[in-house]
């Protein structure tokens, strides 16, 4: 065998970040760099830059780096950041940019930010730990309503695949330019689930992530329509068909999936367009979930939107409630531009005398937010 | 009802664009724009940036994009591109940066750039079209081996779910530097199984993508590790560890799937490093596996390395060739600099009288080839 030639390690890993250089080479730079004491260090090699800033939702307007003498950009929060899982991007001379030192990324609609963590907090049960995972599948159903194969996105709890137990099923909707991805990658609900099972906070459950947008096959590059710019503006958007196809995703799971097939095994719940959804199937298909809940919930149809859907909300809210949902869940921060409409709505079954459980946060429309109620509700289903 | 605040679209629209937009505005430009005759124009709006310029995979060097009187430099390659996955970033004023206006892009060991793809040939195997789709599934598995728990990637073809059938196990394993995401992501395993199950090119079968750095627990940012920089040096690697491990993943797959669980119901093929350890294993457990490919391999251990895996390894060739193993694949690009050891390798073969198919192409060890490799080496699989 000596007369082949050896192979060593050295000369694979040079040889190719030779060959595609230009295209590959990155920055050594460490950023960020999370301190012990959760202080955070962001940096950039950009020698040519006259103005490096960085704008990120633990700041409250963007900041400048300060440029060092080998023309790496720094900057270092003044303050130790909390718990929580963080977006950021640089700006460049005006041009706003990822971190070339910093892989981890996520969409929102049309948008790409780089990420971090902070633990010792909140933001470990958006972490990775050392406990049983989960599945995540992505696959596809066939929507007889919607008359389309549509991609969905589904959790199996840790041992689902071995044990033959039957779980009950949350399903879990994005809002407004969002997708099946969404709450997979911005709301960490793979980390969430697993972490609040291992601690015996969350019963076992299967979470069906769907795409809410029933004029989309699958989130924007996972379709046939190839790689287009994601929007917030869709078409069916809100217009009674998500809900009414919402059986044809039940009925699939349930034949699917060794589920709970009755009222007491499903929970749904959404944010913002799919807190809307959830108040709009739930109420329209009063016996099949026990639970629902309503983060950052848009609330009303648009007035000029008809669809037998939005037809007599107040009786069909009447008949949902006579039935004793065992939960109906409401979350909103205090800055959210819902906030009133919330209010209304929580009015509405107040004077009804509808119970419901009120959840308010501090802060508006995010996705903080979002992972936040997520980690609140879940521990309440099921039970 | 009508005392619920309506609630339109567009406020949402606006308020949660207006809200973040610091943090999340983007740019209005399209790029890529991929024009009808095949060739493409760039786009980045930088209105203070000096130089801007545009490296590739479709580029020789890197080119200069022009500035537009709005401030939007431009540039569209002079030829139309030929149909494939292409790769490319922007360099602003020196500064290595992703192209804001296009969300796709892919990560290969710590480096993130934008693709695109051109359709009208090859790449159309790469692309999601209306087919009956696959599942893929991320999940964890015990390697008592390893003594770890192992992310692990798996694709399911279609109907595989709800026909009861058995199916054969295509092991793909990745190069250094990748993980369980490798193939799937930068190898469009998906889409090139699902194109040619579709097409009746391919046997319907399970694609099992492992983790093939046996120090790794799961890809960068999927384990308990966080979010770190992925990088090529990796302890554990090429040492043995991996290959003595894998009967572990294939005892996993044969337990969990509705497998074909004999040797004419399994092939392993793998990239450069995934390719030494295809070839390894393949030999190590001369039973186990009727097709084998080595894609860009890499051949011989480090000689500094021991491990009874790479002990007398002319001897365990004789073995597995005396077993007439189905299909023994071997494929390279002419400038690979694995080339010549893969000529060593083959002059070995032919001098021992074993049989093998060779497949050479253009260019050398990058993922278009592997793309290629996988699209020509699944089509010959479980006849």
């Amino acid at each position: 065998m000596n007369k082949l030639v050896v192979f060593a390690f050295s000369v694979l890993a040079c040889t190719t970040s030779f060959a595609q250089q230009a295209l590959w080479g990155g920055q050594n730079s460490i950023s960020p760099e999370i301190h012990d004491n959760n202080t955070v260090t962001f940096r950039l090699k950009a020698p040519k830059a006259i103005k490096v800033e960085i704008t990120g939702d633990f700041l409250s307007s963007q900041v400048e780096l300060k440029e060092g003498e080998d023309g790496v950009w720094e900057y270092t929060t003044p303050e130790p950041l909390a718990s929580e899982l963080y977006s950021y991007s640089f700006i460049v001379n005006g041009l706003k940019t990822t971190d070339p030192n910093n892989v981890y990324m996520i969409r929102d609609v049309a948008s790409v930010t780089n990420i971090f963590m902070i633990g010792g907090g909140r933001a470990d049960l958006y972490k990775v730990n050392a406990v049983p995972h989960g599945t995540v599948a992505r696959r596809w159903y066939n929507s007889p309503t919607l008359k389309k194969e549509r991609r969905i996105t589904i959790y199996t709890p840790p041992g689902y695949e071995t044990n033959g137990e039957s779980y009950p099923v949350f399903y879990l909707l994005h809002g407004m330019g969002g997708d099946e991805e969404a709450w997979i990658a911005l709301g960490r609900t793979a980390q969430i689930l697993d972490n609040l099972i291992a601690q015996g906070k969350a019963k076992p459950m299967i979470v069906v992530m769907t795409n809410g947008n029933a004029a989309q096959e699958a989130a924007p590059g996972e379709s046939s329509l190839g790689f287009y710019k994601p929007t917030m503006q869709l078409p069916q958007t809100m217009e009674g068909s998500m809900e009414l196809s919402f059986p044809d995703v039940v009925k699939f799971i349930d034949s699917n999936y060794r589920t709970i097939k009755k009222k007491t095994g499903r929970a749904i719940a959404g944010l913002s367009m799919g807190g809307f959804h959830s108040l709009h199937i739930s109420k329209q298909y009063p016996d099949m979930f026990d639970y629902v809940g309503l983060f950052s919930a848009a609330i009303s149809p648009n007035q000029s939107v008809q669809s037998p859907v939005y037809d007599d909300i107040e009786g069909k809210l009447k008949i949902q409630f006579a039935k004793n949902p065992k939960l109906y869940w409401i979350a909103i921060g205090k800055t959210d531009f819902l906030y009133n409409a919330n209010t209304e709505y929580r009015k509405l079954l107040d004077g009804k005398g509808y119970k419901y459980v009120y959840y308010e946060s501090e802060e508006g429309h995010i996705w903080k937010n979002w992972r936040i109620y997520l980690s609140e509700f879940a521990p309440l289903l099921f039970r």
